[in-house]
Order: C-alpha cells, then sequence, then structure tokens
C-alpha cells in the first residue's frame, strides 16, 4: 500500500482541526461576547495541540519516510517536499524550547504593551533580549548556511537568504528614499482632510459590496465581517472570511482595507479546493501572499482607471462626496513622512520596513546590543526619513512582531509590494488584459493570476513561481517604476 | 487514585468537542456563505464522532464503574449516576443499528420534503414504517418496564413514563378542549391585524435588547442574531447564544421569539459554570428548559404588568403602534383553531400535542397502522378542533419530528407548559416577587429560579426538581388555571 494517501488523508484530518480553529478564531474576533473568551482559549488551545500532535507524530514521519522512497507524480512529489520541511521545522525544536518561547513570548507582550504606555524602552529590554536569545536558539536547531536569519526567514519566505534581501533592499534604499521626498514634497499643497465628510457606515458597506464582487470576490464562498483590525482567515476550501473596519469620515478607510484583504482572499478562493490541506491547495509564502493584496489594492484600487468607473458609483451612494477624478486621485497619492509604519502611505512604507530588516538582521547577528536598540532606531529613521521620532512609543515599540517573537516576518512586506509590481507588468504584457483593466474590469487579470500564482499552490517555491510567471526572481524595478509614476511623473 | 476526577477531565474533553461543535452549528445557521456547507458538515461529523468515540470508550465505561464503587458528595454521585444512564443509553445501541437509522432518517427526512410538497402521504409511508422498525428496535435494546415508549422519552425527559403523560393529558384534553373554544369565541371581534404597521428591523432589535436585558439576559455572555428559526444554543459556560427572525410589519414576532429564547437562555446562563461538561452543569430535560422558556414568554411576557411597563417603550421606538394597552392585551391573547401547531396561540397549543402524543404512542403501541395514520389524524383532530384539515400538509405531514425519527419528544412541550405554570405560581407565593413581578421587575423572580431551577443542573430528576420547587410533581391545574384567568376569566 502507497504511504502518500495515507498522508494525504492525515493532512485532511489536520485541516479539519485547523479550520476548526480558525472558524473559531474568526468568531471571536467578529462576534464573541466578552466573557466567552477562556473558554475559547481552551477550544483553541485544545484542537491546536491535536493538529500539531497528528502532524509531528511518528505515524505521520514513518508514512513521510516511505512516500519519499515511492514513485509520484509532480504535485505529490511537492507535497512530500513541503510536508518534509515542514515537518523539519516542527520536530526539530525541543519541547522545551517551544513551552519557553512561549512563556517568554506572553511576557513580553505584556512588558511591551506597559513600555509603549510609558514610553520606556528599558524595562521591556531584558525581555526582548531573552526572546532574542530563544529565537538564536531556535534558529541553531532549525539549521542555516550564512546567518541566523535565514532560518527564520524560512518560516514566513521559504527558500528566501537574508543576504538576498539585503542586496535587493541596498540597491532600492536610496532610489526609494529620494522617491519618496519628491513625492512628499508634491503632496504639500493637498490638504490631509480633503475627503473628510459624512460617510454612513451602511453605505461604505454597499459599496465595498460592489467593489469586492467586481474584482471577483465569491461571496457565495467568503464573507465581510467588521473588526478592530483587517485581517483575511480561511475557515475552509470554500470559505473566505474577510473583515474591515469603518470610519465614518472617510470612506476609503473601510474600503481599501477590503480591497487589500480580498486580494489575500481571491489568492486563498483561487487555490486549488480539492487539494485543501495538502501544500498544493496552500498558499506558498507570506512575500506572494502580500503580492495579491497589494496588487488589488495598490495597482487596481488606486489606479485611475478604477476611479474612472468607481468614483461615479460612489458619488451616487455618497452625497458628501463631491470631489472630481483629478482632485480624488492627489488625495489617493498623498505623499507624507509619518513615525507609524501602519499609517505609511504606498510612498513612504518601504522605508520603514528597511529600517526594521536592516535592525533585526544586526540583533540576529549580534552586531547590535539590545540595548542600543532605541539610538540606532533613531539613527536609521533619521537617515532614511531627515527627521527623528519623537519617542520609543513612536519609535522602535510601535510593533507588535518582535515582542510576539516574530523576527524575519518584516521584509515579506516588501516582498510583497515588489512581487505585486513584477506580477502586475507580466499580466499587462497581455493586451487584452491591459485594454481591460483600462475599462475597470479584472476578469483577465484575476484569470492570469489564477493560472500563474493561485493553481500553483505551494507545489513551486516562491523563487520559482516569479521565475515561471515573469521570467525572473523578484527584483525591485517594476515596483520602482510603479512608484515613479503613480508619485513623481 | 480516585476515578472521579479522571472522569471529570474526560467529560471537560468531550465538552470542548461538543462546544465546538455546537459554535460551527450555530456560525452555519447565522452568518456561514452557502458553498462552505460541505466543508462545515465534515468539520462537525469529525468533531461529534470523536466526542461520541470518548464518551462510549472502554477508558471512561472503566472509570465510570470505578468511580462508582467509590465515596462522594452527593454531587458527584448524581453526577456518576447521569453518567451511567447516558453511557448506557450510548453503548446499548450496535453501531450497525445506528447507521441504519441515520441513513432511513436522511431517506425520511427527503421523502417527507417531496410528500409535503405534493401533499401526498402515501409514498412517505413506507419510509415512516422503516424508522419505526428502526426506533421499536432502538426502544428493545435500550429496555423498558411498561412500552417501548418510555424508553424514548427518557432521551427527553429522564425517568417520565408515557402512562403518567396519558393519564395527565387525559384529565387535560377535556377542559383544554373547553377552555379553547371559549377563548376562540371571545376573540372573534379581535382583528389578526390589528398590530400590522411598519417596525423596522433595527428598532424591533433594540426594543428586543432592552427587554432581554430587563428580564437578566446577560449580553457579555451572549448574544442576539438572526436566523430562519429561532433557536438558543449554548457554546461555552459564558457563552449564550439567542437568535430571533423579524417580521417588518408586526414587532411581537421577534419579540417573544427572544423572550422564549431568552428563557432558555436564562438557564443557561445560570447552570454552574464551573460545572460545565458535567451534568450537574448541564440542563436536565426538555420539561424543564420548555418550562423555563415558556414562563418568560407567556407567564411574564404577555402579562399586563409586563406591558404596563413596556408598552410605553414601545411606543416611543415604534410611531406606527397606536394601541391602548387593553386593545394590545386583547390582540396577545387572541386565540384561533389552525391547524398548524407552530402557528399556534397558548390557548390551543396543547390540543396539537395531545393529538401527536396519543397517535405517535398507538403507532409504537402497534394499534395504529402507518398506512392509517392520515384518517386517525383528521379523526382525532376534528374531535378535538372541531373541523378537518383540507390536506395532510396542513396535517399528519406538517412536523419534522417523525420525519427525523424524534418519537417521543411532542410531549415535552405540553410538560413545559405545565411546568411553567407551576414554577411560576410557587414563585409568586413569595409576596416579594409577585409584588415586584407586579411592578415588571423581574431580579427576584430569576433569583427565585435559579436556585431552584437552574443551579440544580441535572443533579435531580426532573420530577425531583419539581417536588423540589413546588412541593408536587408535573400537575395539570396551575396551568389550567392560567389559562382560564387569562382567557375565559
Amino acid at each position: 500500500m502507497s504511504a502518500y494517501p495515507l498522508l494525504c488523508k492525515l493532512a485532511s484530518e489536520i485541516a479539519l482541526l485547523e479550520s476548526t480553529s480558525a472558524t473559531l478564531g474568526w468568531e471571536q474576533e467578529t462576534y464573541m461576547p466578552p466573557k466567552a473568551l477562556e473558554h475559547r482559549a481552551q477550544q483553541i488551545g485544545y484542537l491546536t495541540g491535536k493538529g500539531h500532535a497528528l502532524f509531528t507524530a511518528k505515524k505521520f514521519r514513518l508514512l513521510l519516510e516511505k512516500a519519499e522512497g515511492e514513485e509520484l507524480g509532480p504535485v505529490a512529489c511537492a507535497n512530500v517536499r513541503e510536508w518534509r520541511r515542514l515537518v523539519n521545522r516542527a520536530t526539530k525544536l525541543p519541547q522545551k524550547l517551544v513551552e519557553e518561547f512561549s512563556v517568554a513570548s506572553s511576557r513580553a507582550k505584556a512588558a511591551w504593551v506597559e513600555a509603549r504606555k510609558r514610553s520606556g524602552f528599558a524595562p521591556f529590554a531584558p525581555h526582548l533580549e531573552k526572546l532574542l536569545q530563544l529565537t538564536l536558539k531556535k534558529a541553531e536547531r532549525w539549521g542555516y548556511d550564512a546567518e541566523p536569519y535565514d532560518a527564520l526567514l524560512d518560516e514566513f519566505e521559504p527558500g528566501a537568504k537574508a543576504g538576498e534581501i539585503a542586496t535587493l533592499f541596498s540597491i532600492l534604499r536610496p532610489q526609494l528614499s529620494m522617491l519618496a521626498k519628491e513625492a512628499v514634497a508634491r503632496s504639500a499643497n493637498v490638504p490631509a482632510d480633503a475627503l473628510t465628510g459624512e460617510y454612513p457606515v451602511a453605505q461604505q458597506q454597499q459599496l465595498n459590496r460592489e467593489v469586492a464582487a467586481s474584482i471577483g470576490f465569491d461571496f457565495d464562498a467568503g464573507r465581510i465581517d467588521t473588526t478592530a483590525h483587517p485581517f483575511c482567515t480561511k475557515l475552509g476550501p470554500r470559505d473566505v472570511r474577510l473583515t474591515t473596519r469603518y470610519d465614518p469620515t472617510d470612506f476609503t478607510s473601510s474600503l481599501f482595507g477590503v480591497l487589500h484583504e480580498a486580494g489575500h482572499g481571491l489568492y486563498e478562493q483561487g487555490l486549488p479546493a480539492d487539494d485543501y490541506g495538502l501544500p498544493s491547495g496552500t498558499a506558498v509564502s507570506l512575500g506572494i501572499h502580500e503580492s495579491q493584496s497589494r496588487l488589488w489594492e495598490n495597482h487596481v484600487g488606486r489606479s485611475r482607471a478604477f476611479w474612472e468607473r468607481w468614483l461615479p458609483r460612489a458619488k451616487e451612494i455618497f452625497p458628501a462626496l463631491h470631489l472630481s477624478l483629478d482632485e480624488f486621485l492627489r488625495v489617493l497619492h498623498r505623499a507624507e513622512f509619518s513615525y507609524i509604519r501602519v499609517e505609511a502611505d504606498e510612498a513612504t512604507y518601504d522605508l520603514h520596513i528597511i529600517l526594521r530588516f536592516t535592525l533585526e538582521r544586526r540583533m540576529l547577528n549580534r552586531e547590535l546590543k539590545i540595548k542600543d536598540l532605541p539610538a540606532a532606531w533613531n539613527e536609521e529613521f533619521k537617515s532614511l526619513f531627515g527627521f527623528t521620532p519623537p519617542d520609543d512609543a513612536r519609535g522602535c515599540l510601535q510593533d507588535i512582531h518582535w515582542p510576539m517573537g516574530a523576527l524575519g516576518y518584516f521584509p515579506t512586506y516588501t516582498l510583497g509590494n515588489l512581487n505585486a509590481a513584477q506580477l502586475y507588468q507580466a499580466a499587462q504584457k497581455d493586451g487584452s488584459i491591459k485594454q481591460a483593466c483600462e475599462r475597470a474590469e479584472y476578469a483577465p487579470l484575476l484569470a492570469w493570476l489564477r493560472e500563474h500564482v493561485h493553481a500553483k499552490g505551494s507545489t513551486l517555491s516562491p523563487r520559482e513561481l516569479m521565475m515561471a510567471a515573469t521570467g525572473e526572481p523578484s527584483d525591485g524595478r517594476w515596483y520602482l517604476d510603479h512608484l515613479r509614476t503613480r508619485f513623481v511623473a
């Protein structure tokens, strides 16, 4: 009897457990009453533990070893290869280290919340030091060739290397920096509140729904709900949930939230449903996932063609909206330097990422001491943005990633931006796609992404996927072209 | 090592699985997109199977046997006793019979849907015959002293006997029948559409929420959502979900739905949270559960005192509402004979139940052949209501209970009505409760129910609970008194 189908069956069972956890997690963020929290945490912990136990059990590993000796088709081979990578990652860490990390991360998060409130880095420093030490232990266990960062990155962006990213970023840095400065200067006469008005939530929901449906999001296999922070989660092979939040004085806040999350959602809806629970039915990396959200949010959703179609409709829905198309686009393309990454616009966002990548790589290589992080942050920030954050809350304490112990995550945001631009330009080479996009019709673009990105699941590595779809690995020039055209042309 | 705490631990694990299934089931009815159905069914099936396997495994039974020999406190004793009853019920059926029944019930439901559409009983008859045969096999396996009905009833109303219910019902029948006729005659001049108006859903939700909160429903540990059919479900020790549906032309439809389900919800919120997953933290029977919903819906929610407080508020919320208190109460207490049980009012509802109990008992005793069911239904119906249904869709095919194979369920509705009246009058003996109810303040009434009903969980049988709370077993005279006062006084 072949081991491969038995592995698929186990993987389906794990997927049932994980998708149930995801459903409970979604409900916790959307509808759950507050006193239900403790029991919900118990449920999710129980199901997560069961899924992890199945995946790391001897049974799975023995079957995997057997399957590695079997003659299999290309998709099955890819699944076996990816399972091996994931099983290694899941089993190479001793249970004690996993638990120690989990405790340290909980404590660090609590200390971070306090440190942010009082804006003092010092009491948080020992927690970050502890997390860094444990993270380095994890990296040792997982193994790496060049530097510990690579072992961490592999969780989010399989196959990517910190050295390659550093090269990419060193090319981007001066050009992005120059570009951002010019974009900010050109926006000086666009008032920050040009859009401010009355946009009732029910009407925003109407527009968001129409827009999401028009780019191809299937509402028979998904929903949009309201949460404090927008996200996208998959609850089953035909069940993708988006969330957004509403600012009743600015409809674009919820709308771009929806476009971003719908980009993630279209990827999830486009993965092969029959392979649900297998690597071949699973998104390949954060850098590819983010490319889909950024493509729909920025390349489509902030384009002139898109608003030629949608501004008249938005004006029907919102009587408060009176801007002309040119005025409206100037607001959408307004650039401004800000301390806070999550509030940054398209023109300045990646500078925030480059800063974080540089610093966390230096921390992991033990070139930067934790106690020196605030000073290093402010120095890098000044070199990138030209001014200094007023305090650490608006500086090195602003993100939850490090307190969670998620080192190696940040560069996937910029990889997503590069990939979005590169995939978008590759698709535009097809004249019929380009012409449809100019009419704000996106079915041909979506079909291209379905074929070249979504349908692949994890059968190709992110690098292989970009090669196959665009003819070259991730590169910055398409993104720089895009930013130049949009912001300084 | 004592076996009892190990049983409690296993029961907690089973409760985690079951409450997760319940959460998925709630989400399926409230928010789930249609294409997600198949995966959702797989998730629920998987979790249900895991929970059932844990409960019926040798490990649980061996621990239970050991615990039965241990010296335990009264609550632990009650839990062990109830586990024994439940384990016996769960393990006495051979797997083959369970599967055969599940297949037969699926087929019967499909045939029933068809039969209802075409209003033809004949093609449904063989399915009901098959279900009846399998139901009798189940009853044989479970065992009974007097008649098969008792074995079925025990699932819904532990310890109840069909013979006792028959005696209760034979006393009720002539008096209810007379009472119903008089109530219907007195309502002749109350128009059916006296309340019809415009009641926007958002405003209905506002009133429903205020009313539910005022009777003590804790919205930090629960919610109200919208579904095709109202229900109440518990998702965790501090998480109770109510649902209702909205008729935009009649606000009382959703409001009484909420009052009914909130009655169930108050019971669930009042069960000892620390005993969640144990019999001592679980509702004891359908007849007690329904007593709580009917108490709040009918004894509280249709009382003059309640509307003295709430009609002015309803008029603030709904400008369309213009009836005086007396006019409004006449509409609420309007009685009418109808073919359909679920549309029946308080004065006529139990006649529908008596009809069903009589017929299903005769079927189970093999005194009534399936092919003769429609004729027997119409004959009984005529004797109770004075006229004959025009077709089987409005006759013996109207309910889903028999096609599902849920024989022995119906009498719990009327037991609920009797218990509601009996508990309500017992509570009213306390003058401070009575006075508070007259001011439409229900905290003292709820406190009484918490102490005498909710806090007991399943540590007492339904009969013991009624004895302890009211001094006598379930009896019809309090209910008849209530109906007389309300409808013919």
